[in-house]
């Protein structure tokens, strides 16, 4: 069987605690399915800034481009706030996204049944939710240029970022959609603000096209975004795919993520181009929460969403999907029977900590 | 008794049908009260481009210019579509905002306890929820240049919007947020992406000095765009007033207001600075809904989120303030008896049209 390499990018905050916990079900895979993953670590964030003066190093780039998938816990906190802005933790994850290429992140956004009742939505809107939100991740303004502040003659300063779409970016998320979407309902929604942005006219003109030309027997549907992020909140299941932009996506994706009330449950997958020689595709997968430092240290950290991020990889990486629908029902068995982290606890249900969680989910998988 | 002139401009889609019942108010004010309101008529969107070939004429902007406030109804719907870009419904609204300079843009979220059951979230969640939106109106990727697209040699092309904000544009919409706070709760939140954009550093930086140096008696606190519009679906009651920037404004502010469960029923105001001359500032109120062309012409639509608007601007514009007291219980009493159209339609309740709604708030004035 040919080695299948993880790097493993715990980062700051909890990302360490709970990458801990995605070992455990690592080493079953190995030991009880032979699957062979070598594992590699290394730093990322504000703890790579501390130790290696970059928040990812150079040889971890390399370690990254050349791993079967990188599986990234979590960056930042507020000791790097000081950091100059190119240091700065999240710079880590924005190298490493823009190298390795990975413009299509999937997010999920499920209600666990066990959760429903976590959610500030009443149960009948969010129960059986489930939606994809398909965000471009190497585009539009968080790597347009110029992205600078700038002295003006007058004493003043001037800050400018650059939205910036060109046309091959907007085509192969759309075609990631699309692709997506005969998987699930056929459905895709598009959201932009077409009536602000050139952007988003441009958007919404070369999505129209892929779906005529290449994908006519799919259902397109256009949502402007501000309206789009509305309907989210009334009637999130009036949803399939969206697909849209990366600051768009940001947002719209974490409010679907809140909107299911399984936050520390929500793994994400971010993918690029399969490679026409190798077969292969570089992917990394992290949980959509963050390093949440305020309890990062105490124990308390829900390790789930970065165990079903393994799962999104053995899916779309190593096409274990036997093991990746294995693990997403020990995650789902661990919550019908009552065990939960605090930030999911509900009356009659016992809660555990982060090793708790883990060992309850490696029993069960 | 000094003239009050109001330009209204009703616009398209349901604008039309709901200033009708804006008028009423406007005459019982004239009448009951003797307010002096005089007012003029103008087309503004798809209606003003279809008749005068542009979203707002060079008259129109004149008169807006001239009016003591301005009301505004909603712009857009399909029909226009295919209108080049400059000459798009919304472009009316936009020119409108940055020619008069409104840069301070109010967006109240209340929830009206008679409307608590509309929402799709808990109502323990939204009840009693009463936070203020300040939207920077005239600034951002709404209006930064380059805004384009262009052919690149390769055959494909690039879209462009920039992200521009000056320090004075931050300095002003910062004061505007204390100075609201002041008469609330004191606390504000500010909201920016400064872990992606340059713009999100800067605005950052500029507010928390305005609050060191001008109003270290407040209460200021910061969350990166994604996680307040996390908080704001979780715990909205946790904020009073969040200050942000245009873009993140519209979707935060539609977000929010889609939380109350009364969309319908949201006005908003859009200020530009005090006149040290006159001691006047330009103001436009018009509701967060749009123009809904859906039911347009059905005489469904509620038109309270209009008449609500003509409350903020006897508030703000015209130092009413027991006019508007009067004009919003006039609202809130005609809710309570079970009046309702039928986007808030509710068991038990008796349904009325636009006509009926605008008449049982007359009733009540
Ligand atoms: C950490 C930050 C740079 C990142 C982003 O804005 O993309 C995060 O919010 C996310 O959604 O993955
Ligand atoms: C109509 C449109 C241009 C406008 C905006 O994006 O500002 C609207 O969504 C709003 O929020 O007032």
């Amino acid at each position: 069987m040919a080695s299948k390499t993880l790097l493993l990018l715990p980062g700051d905050g909890i990302g360490t605690e709970i990458m801990v916990e995605v070992e455990k079900q690592i080493a079953i895979l190995n030991d009880v399915s032979n699957a062979g993953f070598e594992t590699e670590k290394a730093l990322v964030g504000g703890s790579a800034y501390d130790a290696e003066g970059a928040p990812v190093s150079d040889a971890t780039m390399t370690l990254a481009q050349a791993a079967d998938a990188v599986l990234f816990g979590s960056v930042g906190g507020p000791k790097w706030d000081g950091v100059p802005y190119d240091k700065r933790p999240e710079a880590g994850l924005l190298r490493l996204r823009k190298e390795m290429e990975l413009f299509a992140n999937l997010r999920p956004a499920i209600c666990y049944p066990a959760l429903a009742d976590a959610s500030s939505l009443k149960r009948e809107i969010i129960e059986g939710l489930d939606i994809l939100i398909l965000r471009e991740l190497t585009g539009g303004v968080y790597f347009g240029e110029p992205k600078e502040i700038i002295d003006l003659p007058n004493g003043q300063k001037r800050a400018i970022d650059t939205q910036v779409y060109e046309t091959y970016e907007i085509e192969r998320i759309a075609r990631a959609a699309f692709d997506l979407a005969k998987t699930r309902s056929g459905k895709v929604t598009s959201m932009e603000k077409r009536n602000v942005m050139k952007s988003g006219v441009f958007w919404n003109e070369v999505v129209t096209r892929i779906h005529k030309d290449e994908y006519p027997e799919m259902t397109l549907e256009h949502e402007l975004a501000d309206a789009g992020g509305m309907k989210l909140v009334k009637a999130p299941k009036q949803f399939d795919v969206i697909v849209t932009d990366n600051l768009f996506g940001d947002m719209l994706s974490d409010i679907a993520a809140m909107l299911t009330g399984s936050l520390g449950m929500l793994p994400s997958a971010s993918l690029g181009a399969v490679d026409a020689k190798t077969g292969k595709r570089k992917a990394l997968y992290e949980p959509v929460h963050g390093s949440a430092p305020d309890i990062a240290g105490t124990g308390k950290a829900n390790p789930l969403a970065m165990i079903a991020s393994l799962s999104m990889g053995l899916r779309y990486s190593f096409e274990m999907i036997r093991e990746a629908d294995a693990l997403e029902a020990a995650i789902a068995e661990t919550l019908e029977a009552g065990i939960r982290t605090v930030d999911v606890m509900a009356p009659g249900c016992s809660e555990v900590g982060t090793t708790g969680m883990g060992d309850a989910v490696a029993e069960r998988f």
